[in-house]
């Protein structure tokens, strides 16, 4: 049981944009990944809540970018646990390799009763919560986005499909980042690149479902809402350099 | 340099769909992986080609899927050039974990000068290829898929955005097979494993462009299309069980 945790990758073909750089939702996929297995190491496990019919969802995270691996770069990832409340925890992440930092994240996590769909009492579930936190310096927390004031500069509707949806039967995370981007025109991709994003996902979105990705835009600032029904399930600020 | 090549994987969370069981595309992201790591230890990379304004593109696959594998699990991947000629190669691979068999592909990959977008011959810049190739018992090749004569059970129009497309700047192999997936209803796909596909990618398709992704249907046998402007870029045929 470690209170860091830290694991390897190497960028993958599928992972990268065409510019043969990692892209964010590829960065976000390997963040999950060694959530998961270090969440299995301090037996905090999405298998061990899944059996009381419980799950792990993500309320929120901030990343900051500095920049992305090209194709077949190894690079690490450490992160830990470094807060909690009773319904939430913080983990943090740093993505780094030979030459310094790559990225660094922090995410917000509620238990999930998947009958009710609705958060449960961490500090009842797991009370040695404590034990593996490690609180000296958690990495500031996403902002809380509301009603975005610059004019839209994109919209467009999206069907949630079988290849969108996760174990949790809902919109998997990085797939709304994913439709936020593909909300740019690639010759503005081609010549910026993301420093840093705030993300809020407010509500899950099942199979099925269509959904309204709006961009607002102010200059290199972009605030991307998705919409269901009129109301807002996911906001995110990019800050674009 | 190793005429079979074999490397480790280990089941991520974003490669599983709902069933939590890796994914077809997610597979088929692991075997592009290891082709490319291959590719790069037997000298006839990708990037040494995108120097010459060359790169590699794959013209069909056949997969054969005994079971796939749960998140978290560990699996190999073993390749090899399995075949030849002036202007294909054959690659095969196979995918095992200490339970035996877990799938079977074959593949066949050609050279794109990129900015003819036209096939080169490959027997010119590789005459070495004869060396490193083992030709005892390839896997069988996919099969040249026609028009299908099943009736129409789902159809979409797709457009491929930023996240579609890879470094190539063309739609990605997996994505066409995503399209594809997308056109069944989850419950289907919930009550079936894939069994083998046929995959034949016929055209390029580039940013921006909105493809018409059709399936026809006779029982567990479905043929997938994908038309730009009334012609076929793609075709498969599915055998689900």
């Amino acid at each position: 049981m470690e209170k860091i945790f830290t694991q390897d990758y190497c960028v993958r073909h599928n992972e990268t944009d065409y510019s043969g750089k990692l892209s964010l939702p590829a960065l976000g996929d390997c963040l999950l990944d060694v959530a998961g297995h270090h969440a299995i190491d301090i037996k905090f496990g999405i298998d061990s809540l899944q059996h009381q019919g419980l799950t792990w969802v993500i309320s929120g995270m901030k990343f900051n970018i500095y920049r992305m691996p090209a194709i077949n770069s190894l690079f690490k990832i450490k992160t830990y646990v470094s807060g909690f409340s009773r319904i939430a925890t913080q983990r943090d992440f740093m993505a780094y390799d030979d030459n310094g930092k790559i990225a660094e994240a922090s995410s917000e996590w509620l238990v999930l009763n998947m009958e009710k769909r609705r958060p449960v009492f961490i500090s009842d579930l797991f009370p040695q919560l404590g034990d593996v936190c490690i609180t000296d310096s958690p990495l500031p927390k996403y902002k809380h986005l509301r009603t975005f004031d610059a004019p839209v500069s994109a919209q467009e509707i999206r069907r949630v499909a079988y290849s969108d949806i996760d174990i949790n039967r809902h919109l998997y995370s990085m797939r709304y980042l994913q439709m936020a981007l593909d909300t740019f025109d690639i010759e503005y991709i081609a010549n910026h690149t993301i420093s840093s994003v705030d993300v809020n996902f407010i509500s899950e979105v099942l199979y099925g479902q269509t959904v309204d990705v709006v961009r607002h835009s102010d200059g290199d600032v972009h605030g991307m809402e998705m919409l269901r029904d009129g109301s807002a399930v996911f906001r995110a600020e990019f800050r674009m350099g």
